[in-house]
């Protein structure tokens, strides 16, 4: 849905935001070296990805305005609903930045992480925090004269903090270094996704184009919220699987998961299936990181017969969210529609 | 100033504080050693240190309202003012968790680092972002109703953004292992303690109870700054000369600065002083770890007579900081004792 000519033009509009961004540190006075030293951050890190997050705002919004598309927007309110895309794409950075540093990845979106980059090492964490805090002064200078600001506001802090929950609960059930099966279970998986994920990438676009049209009741946030979530985790379950079970053609990249200890759909699904055995076999090879480990693991997977129990899911959960799609009261301007736009790019994928 | 009933009271407050933050994450469902973790890092990481930050807010507070002492007030607004001090303890504590991760220190405030803890590593990372996700958290529990929501949740921001940026201007100018005094200037050195210190332990506390206080103006926020500014600059070129001059007896610590390669007011006021010889020297040997290049930059620095060049600033910014003082404009409630109280524990202070 997000055409190309969308993702041009929103691309365009960030190097404006940038601008602004300097500029408030040369009105402070601020040395040149460190006005460029933030304008590589910000460009390094913020839009090189699918910008899917971002896209989704304006779609969203494009949608709940019925539109016909985004050129229908004049310039200014596209700024806007563009800004709002902008910011779920710092936040992204701000995330990336630190996950990086925290997993000791060594490249992301095709170029070496940022705190890999010769001269930032350690002051990549002082660079996250400044990803951050740009969400809120961009808020701050295109939208504190709505009536939503605040909400704004607070959606933003209240779905960064559940991304951290996510994220320390996955740092602490998954360490690299440290297999203990006995932490995983589909349950702490399900909590893992749905806050390191799916708030912020599934639920927070929605709500951002929500405010900005004027629909905004706690009713309508909340049916959003209620397929949104749930989409969100089945994404992510589908992501796992292509990691094990797609082709490096498919996915794009070698799978890694068994090796990094992930607490996955995958790994957990089959702990719900494994003969004492077979356990045996996972506690004993899952995590490891070396070839043969990961091919017993394999194994034991196959065995399973887990691409059935994930078909049996996908399907189960595509029809549940689609029912509740048909359910969406739409009498206060929020449209189901928006909904299903998301499940139809999911539903089925397998890149 | 503020006596030690004060403090006792005020570290009261923080357990509460703690208890409603696990709340929210017991509301969310999350597993049990994930709320155990963020307990830990709150207690850990936010009360050990002196809360001359906090205090502040509950002083500037009492002042302004013409209370006698903080135990004039109710159950109800001491808790308040106390909320928007630990506020800035969190910040604080999310600042030193990442600073000492980025400076790669080995202890703080008697302890180990965070960061250095068993089992946490990086983990501090995603930490000190949920240490800072706290302070919008009992914000909003505490002042969404008030009108000034809106100025404490953007003071925040702002001031967190100001020390971000005087910590990225400081660990680009003086990163420890790469000397170049090229890069030293009295003007950054000036830039970098404003940003990095001045906004949130000197102006941000008085900024806090000025609007709880409703003494709200711009007009009134900037006479406080202006005075507040200088003041953190003043005292931050004190710690400079202390850690450098000051016996360990006064400080309580042994000075690292000059091994540090630290951007201080000490090595500036020399690099304007020095004669070519006495240049390559400090060159040779300043932001080297060992105590014969420490030495050979302390011959310098004496032969200089930095003391004096000390006294002489001292004595010049405390008239100006008084003279600024008496011309405060108090029409609108706002006091000129708030700044006094300040200065006068800062003035001639030797630990």
């Amino acid at each position: 849905m997000s055409k190309e000519g969308n993702r041009e033009k929103f691309l365009e509009e960030f190097p404006e935001l940038v601008h602004e961004l300097k500029t408030i540190l040369q009105n402070y006075g601020m040395p040149q070296d460190a006005i460029q030293w933030y304008e590589s951050s910000l460009f390094f890190n913020t839009p090189g990805g699918k910008l899917n997050r971002g896209l989704s705002v304006v779609d969203t919004y494009v949608i709940l305005k019925g539109y016909k598309s985004f050129s229908d927007m004049a310039k200014e309110e596209y700024k806007k609903v563009a800004i709002l895309g902008w910011c779920i794409e710092l936040l992204q950075a701000y995330f990336l930045v630190a996950d990086d540093m925290m997993d000791k990845s060594i490249t992301r979106r095709g170029q070496p992480c940022w705190y890999r980059v010769k001269g930032v090492g350690e002051i990549a964490i002082n660079d996250a925090f400044m990803l951050e805090a740009a969400i809120y002064i961009l808020l701050k200078n295109h939208f504190r004269s709505e009536s939503y600001y605040v909400d704004l506001i607070e959606l933003f802090h209240d779905v960064t903090f559940q991304t951290e929950l996510g994220q320390l609960l996955d740092l602490i059930t998954a360490p690299e270094d440290k297999v203990d099966l006995n932490k995983f279970s589909m349950n702490k998986q399900s909590f893992i996704v749905r806050f390191k994920t799916a708030y912020y990438s599934f639920y927070l676009p929605v709500a951002l184009a929500m405010y900005m049209a004027g629909i905004n009741s706690d009713t309508d946030l909340q049916q959003a919220q209620d397929v949104l979530i749930p989409l969100g985790e089945y994404f992510q379950i589908q992501d796992d699987f292509l990691d094990c079970f797609g082709t490096p053609e498919q996915i794009g990249k070698i799978g890694t998961d068994i090796q990094d200890n992930k607490c996955s759909w995958v790994i957990n699904k089959a702990l719900e299936l494994v003969t004492p055995e077979q356990r045996k076999v996972l506690d004993e090879n899952y995590g490891q990181k070396n070839q043969e480990c990961e091919d017993k693991c394999r194994e034991v997977f196959n065995s399973l017969n887990l691409p059935k129990y994930y078909e049996q899911y996908e399907e189960n959960i595509a029809k549940e969210l689609r029912e509740k799609i048909s359910q969406i009261d739409e009498s206060r301007g929020f449209k189901g529609e928006v909904l299903t736009v998301f499940l139809n790019k999911i539903y089925k994928r397998t890149k």
